[in-house]
Order: structure tokens, then C-alpha cells, then sequence
């Protein structure tokens, strides 16, 4: 890995990333979650907060902003990962993986299943021209 | 995933991981930097920082403390991974693929080699029971 931390991807990473509650909003997102009310609900995080957070992950091309309006209500905009941000998933289950090996004390872990074969997969290095798991 | 934090496997790892300095430590720990003073050379991290970083990272049994002795000098000590810190190698990979992709502009990416077979790896998701890649 690159020690000059301006070179360094994962450097680069974490100035976007660094910081946990971006990070449990881009859970939230992985998830399903996409409007302002249910992100502040989940995550009982104020306002202000939330409103920076998510404008700094559209600004860095993360969350794309769409319109939405509810019946009888003023347009409103809801919060839709891009593929830059759906690219997050192997490092938010990496995440997930660790906290439940190392800190997740008696609660079971949360299976993940592939959807095409059914299949209970976890994270794992595979080599780059096989996809053989090594 | 469980959507209250506190049980939520993410939030917990986030709980000490959710923060620039601890990962970019832990990104040095797993390249083999041990010392007190290499991290704050490598990293650009003021003492004080550092200190309070690695004294958590001990707290949290990510890391250990092990003594050492400079040629004529006073009693030091460096900082290992232990088993625990050791198994956020995972993570660290996919915020350095996800880095390379999507943060790193025109920098040539930094291959994993298997040390076994010598083949390049990468990260993906594989299959709990046989180890295929899905």
C-alpha cells in the first residue's frame, strides 16, 4: 500500500468516508432507507447533522438526490445510492463481518444469501482470473 | 441488518472504528509499522492524537503493547495487531478497492497477491460451505 497518504487509496477513502455517522448512513442506504425522516428515525441523529452529511455524500457523487411527492404534500427529494455508492457493500459487510466476530457479543449473526444459488456467502479473497476463493 | 444501532454489528465496529486516524493507524499496523514514531512520521498525526488513538485501539484488544529496548536507550514500546486487529485486514482491502475505483484518479491500483498460489486476488463474496465466488 502507498505510505504517502495522499497516494493512498484507502487514505483518499477515508476523507470521504472517515467518519461514523457517514458511514451508518451508507448502512441505512445499503439497506433501503432514502428519505430525510426515516435516515434521522433510524439513526437518532439531529438534523443539522443529518442534512450536512448527506449533502457531502451527493456532493461526492454517492447519493444521487431524487424528486419524490406524497400526496397532498410540498415536493420533497429522497436519497438513492449511485453505483459509486452501492460499490460500498464489500466494505460495509467487511464491517459487519468484524463487528460480529469481535463486538457483537451473544447476538447471532445476520446471514448473508446469495440470490441466484441460495447459498450462505460470507467475504472472502478470490483470485482475480477464476474467481476461485484462496 | 438490525436497524436499532445498538445492535447492529456495523455500529458496534463503527463504535471504535468510526473515525479517520484509528483506520488510517490501522492501515499502517497491518503494513508492518509497529513504533510510535513511525506512525506519527507516516501518518502526519500530532503525539497527543496519536497517543490517545493507540491507547483506545489497546483498550479495545486491537491492538497490544509489547516492550522493546533501543540500543542505550530507555525501555519502549511497539504496537502489534493482535488476532482481533488482525481480522480487519478485509475491511481495510475493500476501502482500498473501493479507494482505487472510485477516489483514486489516474494512480495505478495496488495489487494483492495470494502467497500461496501467487496469483492476484481481490476481494468478493463466496460461498459459506465450498468457498466457490458467486
Amino acid at each position: 500500500m502507498n505510505i504517502a497518504n495522499g497516494e493512498c487509496p484507502v487514505a483518499r477513502a477515508l476523507e470521504v468516508l472517515g467518519d461514523k455517522w457517514t458511514l451508518l448512513i451508507l448502512r441505512d442506504a445499503l439497506t433501503g432507507v432514502r428519505r430525510f425522516d426515516d435516515f434521522e428515525r433510524h439513526l437518532g441523529i439531529s438534523r443539522p447533522l443529518l442534512a450536512a452529511r448527506l449533502k457531502r455524500l451527493v456532493a461526492e457523487g454517492i447519493l444521487a438526490r431524487h424528486p419524490y411527492r406524497p400526496e397532498g404534500e410540498r415536493l420533497r427529494h429522497e436519497y438513492r445510492l449511485t453505483p459509486k455508492g452501492a460499490d460500498l457493500r464489500l466494505a460495509l459487510i467487511a464491517l459487519k463481518e468484524w463487528g460480529e466476530r469481535h463486538m457483537a457479543g451473544s447476538l447471532a449473526p445476520f446471514v448473508l444469501f446469495d440470490k441466484h444459488s441460495g447459498q450462505e456467502v460470507r467475504l472472502g479473497m478470490v483470485r482475480t482470473d477464476d474467481g476461485l476463493s484462496v
